[in-house]
């Protein structure tokens, strides 16, 4: 079934100990849709400034990613410029030009409302409630945010988690949103905020799915780990968490039942995508992605975590 | 198979956000023991103080230890009192009184040399390696170490890795005998130093296997993982790394052949072990375990890794 996304399509400059690379097509929607369409229909919400050409287009019309949503406006797309030359976990933000992204008013193309699956990328909070509460058909919705709106947009957030199924955020964002250290106390307060469902990424460590109890299918509280796939080299991690969503937003949105299992499998097909996102530039590594690739990095994660 | 282990067995003061504990009965080689005893028979070469007594020795008789090989010197036993008041993860030393164990020359008792598996807890390289080449039949040799010994004494320590199958050692310490970030990088430099099996610990966020290839059993070079359990309170970390060396190692002892498949489980069992260790104050909640408790456990984080 279709996935709608919303969020940033951007130019990203980007440093790492491999090397530099000039306003590559980045984005959180970007990432997202490419690991999504090896899976499922996506469509993308989200607005362009007059830097955006068909070769940029191109990338997501070869992944047939419906880009009736990106709306084109005048003047230059939203970029960013980060360093991870300290510290391959966590970027050092050196710029980041809103841009157009400045005054983004999403709009829902008539031909997106059909969508059963919607992915709140991570963008204010206000826009993200707006997006859900146009499309209150969905049958699942999974989002995303950082710190930036849990500190200082909390309240618009909360609105949001509201309206969510799914959150997915890194450890230290789910420790800030729940104020507490200790990740599994943090996951259930988040979860009491909204979401039956918490992704929680833990970088090179993997993630953790957390789930609340379904009294109906007579599941208690129930806890899933997915390692990431240890790497001798991590060329540019930017991307990595959004890649994981659309890994896992994409597989879930490709199955006839969302049980348990399918929660499982898709947290291995988040680690999956994540893992390949890391291993060129920006979008480099899953725009030129097949699918049985993708099938044997998923064995390769069985290897790795199971026993038989 | 019955495990040789040298090490520390000392009185612990420690504070933690749950609370404090008073010299209470602690030590590497304790904790390994007690942790590996329910797999298989254990003997333990340590030296202890007049302030060791039959309530202390009663600790490892009740669980069948050999304690033949703890030798009463005149003084007081080694002590140490840490607090993980600002961190879970990390202890900060407030005292270490090395007392009896300043001058330790490991004793082994004629009963011990048919053991066919040797622990060489975190003590002076030194010792570790007199003790190893004591024991030349061995047919596996696991060891631990840690920063102190990695930074200042190198030569030494790098005599000992020669001697070793297994090292099992966390993050920074491979990061740091390496010289190298990547952890697989880091892993590959550590087996060139002679183990051929390498377990790195992260903490909460579980364990990695790293095994050099294989080319008799037509193995490649491999890498297994294993999730910490997520825990709502984490009582006390001191011993979690000896318990799951106890665990891993005790579990292989125990097994007629050491396959891969064998040093898969065995690294669910350390966990497992690990994750028993941390519930309670020092050994107070390993000492007290049933084995029943050990198999539902295992189970747990099988459903946590799990597919199917």
């Amino acid at each position: 079934m279709a996935i709608t996304v919303v969020g940033s399509v951007a130019y990203d400059t980007i440093e790492t100990p491999s090397g530099r690379r000039e306003r590559c097509l980045g984005g959180a929607a970007t990432h997202f849709s490419l690991a999504a369409s090896f899976f499922t229909d996506v469509r993308v919400i989200a607005v362009v400034g007059e830097d955006f050409g068909p070769e940029q287009e191109a990338v997501f019309l070869r992944h047939r990613i419906d880009t009736r949503g990106i709306e084109r406006a005048p003047g230059k797309s939203f970029f960013w410029e980060g360093s991870y030359l300290d510290n391959l976990n966590e970027a050092q933000t050196r710029q980041t030009d809103l841009n157009v992204f400045a005054s983004f008013e999403p709009k829902i193309p008539d031909a997106f409302r059909d969508s059963d699956f919607l992915f709140l990328a991570n963008i204010d909070p206000v826009l993200q409630r707006r997006v859900r509460e146009a499309m209150p058909d969905v049958k699942l919705v999974a989002g995303d945010t950082m710190n930036y709106w849990i500190k200082d947009h909390r309240p618009a957030l909360l609105e949001v988690l509201k309206g969510l199924d799914v959150l997915l955020i890194n450890d230290t964002e789910a420790r800030m949103l729940a104020g507490n250290e200790n990740l599994v106390q943090a996951a259930r307060a988040v979860m009491a905020m909204g979401p039956s469902s918490l992704v929680i990424k833990h970088g090179e460590y993997g993630a953790t799915l957390f789930r609340k109890a379904d009294p109906i299918n007579g599941t208690a509280h129930s806890t899933f780990k997915v390692p990431a796939l240890p790497l001798e080299q991590v060329v540019d991690p930017t991307g990595a968490g959004d890649s994981f969503a659309g890994g896992f937003f994409g597989y879930l949105a490709a199955q006839p039942d969302l049980t348990p299992a399918a929660y499982r499998r898709a947290m291995f097909y988040g680690s999956v995508m994540g893992s390949f996102a890391v291993e060129r530039f920006g979008t480099e590594r899953i725009a030129e992605l097949s699918r049985k690739e993708i099938d044997d990095r998923f064995l390769q994660f069985r290897e790795l975590t199971h026993l038989d």
